[in-house]
């Protein structure tokens, strides 16, 4: 390969080690929430036929994924979410339990122009009911976003919630047409970050009167949650959530599928607004190909959460993504003492790392160690082989004793 | 979508929940051995310049590998194989610490028309030491192969190891020049599943006369380790390996790459020949347009390796893919109880799902129950409310007993 080519696409990173230990440790938390819940891992295939992946969404689509011809000819493209594989799952498996409650946690591709730290490969976090019209099953939805994100140490977020049905009535009661409320709603869902004359301006560039204008935010600020949406809160509250659910006549989520409550929930610290949100969706698997079934459910958007956890060193005790003893070799004559050690060690269920060459001098073995973070050291030299003992050298406190090999299970522990 | 493209493509699977549970158990099983032993996971991205991919390889893997050209004109592809990836990991990341010993466990993508029971998306696993040529790391990788499968329960494999050298040596004491050389090891790897007839018809159909065959299998059969792979073998041995090595002058292992020790790790029960295997490729990285470093690892077949864990129901403790219990709910009125128990329950670390739907019959809530396979399931009626009481019913055993809801926990556990 050229030289210009040794770097991995544009859009896409490679993760690391110290890196992928935290997103490791991220995602298993995150799945034993959903199986506390009762969810179900499902796996699909990166590519899908083009016809499944752009369903009704056309031109748009077209843009977004990254779409090709297989060698058999095949029109095929990238997966670019989770929700289009859950319809077609929903499809070809007709036999799974209903409601079927499940989560999918893999990458999906974006075959747009990346933005600022946006990615062309995003790994994605999808948890849905499907085949449940009730109210209990968007609480649940709401209950385990609460479970999750503290269960990921982020203690300061609030969920909001809202319904399409009361942003419908505000329109309604604005006197807004049909053709224009799906431009309306995504104005609407800039007030969180724009001030509200922008908004109100660009509701007037999109047709609106002043007076429709006026009368939007007046119904808006008078709103409380519909009769679905309070039941729906009563149930989450019960279901021992840890927030208190605060209803936001504004929040709008830009999707046009929903067609109930809806949900997000944002970083209060830091202040990088939504890091997960949901919702019902009722006609979208069927209008996507699938079975005509109601569903409700949310994502949890994993590569900002854990840019967070990694920024803010949010988890103290960090994850280890190496060994926790280096056991260096002295010499190649005394390597057999090494080797027991070494065994010794990982048969007690202690991860360790095993130094592969006997020609290192011991300082590079030990640099290797620092470098890794591995914070323990063990040294076999010609005195310690005759007596049965080894040095164990704790690099982070820079000490240093001599024990029998022994013990050095029970000291490390 | 059309009706016709309501499946997933050709050689592609879904993986839904009985199935994903036995696979996550038996990855989690592989990333504590590789860990234990000091390697880190790396993970990289799904597409690759497809100069990176084709590398030295040309027509070949032009078949193979998935490529396409992107919405920027970018010649691009998707991963084969998870060698390449790790080339150009260590040519983009030049301050990594070296020995470099990581794990990745990510599907891979072949084009070509799957055979039989193959796939085109395929979860490879592999792990390998970069930069150090020492026959410590060869050993420490056979090691991990012993505790990988040993972990997975799949007790009745054999480890046989050889080395490129003696089959070198072999082809030299028959007098095999250099050109064929390629192509006769093709023909020995065949040693494994055909008669010795067929293999040594093929050889003379490659050109090799009757002496010279005659004098390949008897270097083979008399031939020893060398100093390597026996000092290889010894090292193994004192890292505590459950397996007696079997060293086998025959192995050859397909690609060309390997440049010294080879190991191969097979099932006798189920017969289903190789499920994992590796060796030294001293020139890989380099001639794939990464550093000229040694490397030693190997790969386990984790597709074929779940197969076969699903196929003998080796795993009695079946993964749970579901709850292990079902709150129902009795009625509309009453659901607040089942409410109280669900969350009484998941706080008390119980995976439990709540049935979402206060309409459907209790009939037709522990079919669903049964269907999923979660073993339990809490009925609370308007007797048990008026008395703080639930019933909790075992599906499995077909028993069922009345209690009080604060004792629930204990008696699930």
């Amino acid at each position: 390969m050229g030289k210009a080519k040794l770097q991995p696409l544009k859009g896409f990173r490679d993760f690391l080690p110290p890196v992928t230990a935290v997103r490791r440790k991220a995602v298993d938390r995150l799945r034993s929430v959903f199986e506390k819940y009762g969810f179900s891992e499902v796996l699909t295939p990166a590519l899908e036929y083009r016809e499944v992946l752009i369903g009704k969404y056309g031109d748009e689509a077209e843009k977004l994924i990254y779409l090709f011809k297989d060698k058999g000819g095949r029109a095929v493209g990238l997966r670019y979410d989770l929700t289009v594989p859950l319809a077609r799952v929903m499809a070809t498996h007709r036999d799974l339990p209903i409601p079927f409650k499940r989560y999918q946690i893999q990458p999906v591709w974006r075959a747009d122009k990346p933005q600022k730290g946006r990615y062309r490969e995003i790994y994605q976090c999808d948890f849905d009911i499907v085949g449940s019209s009730s109210a209990i099953s968007d609480a649940e939805i709401i209950a385990i976003l609460n479970d999750a994100l503290t269960a990921l140490g982020l203690l300061a977020f609030k969920i909001r919630v809202n319904s399409r049905e009361v942003l419908s009535s505000c329109l309604k009661l604005a006197k807004i047409s049909k053709e224009l409320e799906s431009a309306v709603i995504t104005s609407i869902d800039k007030l969180d970050k724009k001030p509200q004359s922008d908004v109100e301006k660009e509701l007037a560039s999109k047709g609106l009167s002043s007076t429709q204008i006026k009368s939007l935010f007046k119904a808006i600020s008078a709103s409380v949650p519909d009769k679905y949406l309070d039941e729906v809160m009563g149930i989450a509250a019960k279901l021992g959530i840890t927030r208190k659910l605060e209803f936001d006549a504004k929040l709008a989520r830009g999707l046009d599928y929903y067609t109930g409550p809806i949900f997000e929930v944002s970083l209060d610290e830091p202040k990088i607004g939504s890091v997960a949100g949901g919702g019902r969706y009722d006609h979208l698997l069927s209008d996507l190909g699938g079975p005509n079934l109601p569903a409700t459910g949310a994502s949890i958007g994993l590569d900002r959460v854990i840019d967070v956890i990694s920024e803010v060193n949010l988890w103290e005790g960090k994850p280890r993504s190496s060994a926790k003893v280096l056991v260096t070799i002295f010499s190649q004559k005394l390597i057999d003492s090494s080797l027991s050690a070494a065994n010794l060690l990982r048969r007690s269920g202690i991860d360790t790392e095993l130094y592969p060459d006997s020609e290192t001098k011991l300082e590079k073995q030990l640099k290797y160690a620092d470098k890794k973070g591995i914070p323990w050291a063990v040294i076999i030299g010609p005195k310690e082989v005759l007596n049965g003992e080894a040095v164990l050298k704790n690099l982070e406190k820079k000490k240093q004793e001599t024990i029998p090999v022994s013990a050095l299970v029970t000291r490390i522990k």
